[in-house]
């Protein structure tokens, strides 16, 4: 059983409403060195068996189909533990 | 100015519909080697200047207060670059 990480977050170009909350936030906790903030979205994909390259695409195929919108998300599919 | 990433994951033993809801997806698609999922948020703070012990002490506060519930979730702060 192999772990990967798909990591998914928003186009440097568009707009994040939810990072800029929470960076005006942590400005009024006292957070003053933090000056930006983006949140996206992280998924961790167990894969039955051994990670070969044909299951390897198979999950690239799925953060671009499912898990991100490629209109305004960009993802990134790394393998974690390939055991 | 450095970045700092934060993984905000629910902890093992709370239950992640969200993931469960993904893979059911991920299945009806044919996506079959797909065994499990869990979602979770990452965040990509900036932080001013360079990034000095006490500024990563900051926002490691910064996650554990109101990035991250530590009730039910862990959390996880790298460096990605410290420039």
């Amino acid at each position: 059983m192999a772990r990967v990480v798909v990591d998914v977050m928003l186009k440097p170009e568009i707009l994040d409403p939810q990072g800029q909350a929470v960076v005006a936030a942590l400005a009024r906790l006292g957070f003053d060195s933090i000056t930006a903030v983006r949140q996206g979205k992280r998924f961790e994909v167990e894969v039955d068996g051994e990670l070969t390259d044909a299951r390897l695409d198979e999950v690239r195929q799925a953060a671009g189909t499912l898990l991100a919108n490629p209109v305004i998300e960009d993802f990134d599919v790394r393998v974690e533990s390939a055991v």
